[in-house]
């Protein structure tokens, strides 16, 4: 691996630039992002050597990059994934961030399976802040995190050997799992809290506005479970619009737990729902 | 205040004697506790300087002391404020920790108006950990947390007053409010927040149980909305019992809202949704 080329370098693909630096990568990282600001930001940190002027640029350095790496929001993976067919080829490696796998996985079937095609790995680092962009990027942001890959083909190329061996090395434990599967363990552990927390959230800002009670009184139960709430709709659309199934099977059966608890605030159903969430929570 | 004795020696109560002697109070602290092993730990800690031997010694010493502290769950709050009714007078003060007030308010209201009653001042620290008891009591406890009172006197006697000072040493800020409007805004802010957490929590143990993978994929989303799962059926059934219509309401309007996410997982609305939740979060 000598060149590297990330698409989008906010703080996910910057903090990849970062890392790769870190862990001793002494090729070139050629970056683009659609927001000048990220593209600048990227590199003033060394997240990257250097950023392509346009779109279009960026699809030529594609061409001589052994891995591109594809760390926008899900809908633009998808989108990219269509557009580097075209210039890519054998002995390359795509491979992106996307918090949802299925559809991408799926994708890159239809797009990357010829011979001469470039292999395509799905990848889904589980790292992130509450706030994005470059100007947060960490090279240890991946330190002790999982990096889920869903791979659709079951021999790794070199290039693909190459890439899963510097994610060991920015210190991410991997795990490859069905593309399926990902989806709806993660609508579980990550997209359920998210649209819970905003849903939270978005219901006390609706009930009590501006009131300084609630900041007098809150305390730490109310900032963890309204926490995500500050998290950007730019990125959970895309998560939305390609998991909803999943996420929509979690919130109704959480709903139904909800009215279920709410049903026997005066039974001794309640000291089950209790004991069944104090054994979740011993486990962790 | 030269006598202080508190009811109940587990995390609340073991951690208001500390405080008292932190703050420099130079009086005599008895204590008792149903579990003898709170009672002990809570003397071996300075939290308090001996124990009563039973409930009835606990009534002897009530007699002497100049302000009580009932730091017990809230329906043993009620049983203890009918046990002081006829052993306590004029110029003494008694006082809870409780987590609802709206029953023990009233209860206060019934008991201790009469001319030669001793004063009773419903009050809610609103501190606390994960796990009680008193071997995770601190002096510091209080330290920048907010202590409410819902009073239902308006003009404080003297050892009121004295008591109010040395919550204010704690480094706690005070607010007095309807006990009413108090049940209601913790429902919001602390009673759906745990009901919510114990709810997500359950349910996520009877979907996975111990399978590893959610260890593995669970990060810090899942770790803070679930983080709550682990409050003891203990403390909340007296909530619960306490504040049901509160709460059934928080509960119910948070299910409704969840169902509008989970039916606008692809529209415009979500976006809605989050620029709300946003909003709340930027607040605090």
């Amino acid at each position: 691996m000598e060149r590297v080329l990330i698409i989008g370098t906010g703080l996910i693909g910057a903090s990849t630039g970062l890392a790769l630096r870190s862990a001793g990568f002494a090729g070139r990282i050629d970056g683009w992002d659609g927001s000048s600001l990220e593209r600048t930001a990227a590199v003033q940190m060394g997240a990257i050597d250097a950023a392509a002027a346009t779109a279009e640029d960026a699809l030529e350095l594609a061409r001589k990059a052994n891995v591109i790496v594809l760390a926008v929001p899900v809908l633009a993976v998808k989108d990219w994934m269509q557009r580097l067919a075209s210039v890519t080829r054998s002995g390359q490696l795509i491979t992106d961030v996307g918090s949802t796998k299925l559809e991408i996985t799926e994708l890159g079937k239809t797009l990357f399976t010829a011979p001469d095609a470039a292999r395509f790995l799905p990848g889904h680092p589980m790292a992130g802040k509450e706030s994005g962009g470059a100007m947060l990027a960490e090279a240890a942001l991946f330190d002790n995190a999982m990096w889920l890959f869903t791979p659709a083909a079951s021999e790794p190329t070199p290039i693909e050997t190459e890439w899963r061996n510097w994610v060991g090395f920015f210190g991410a434990r991997t795990l490859d799992m069905d593309a399926a599967r990902h989806d709806e363990l993660c609508a579980w552990v990550s997209h359920l809290p998210q649209m819970l927390s905003t849903a939270l959230a978005a219901l006390l800002e609706d009930k009590f506005g501006d009131a300084p009670e609630i900041g007098a009184i809150g305390g730490r139960a109310l900032r963890e479970t309204t926490r995500l709430g500050a998290s950007p709709y730019s990125m959970w659309r895309d998560v939305a619009m390609t998991n909803t199934g999943p996420i929509a099977d979690t919130l109704f059966a959480l709903e139904q737990r909800l009215a279920h608890v709410r049903e026997n605030l005066r039974t001794p159903e309640l000291r089950d729902e209790f004991a069944l969430a104090n054994k979740f929570r011993q486990r962790r």
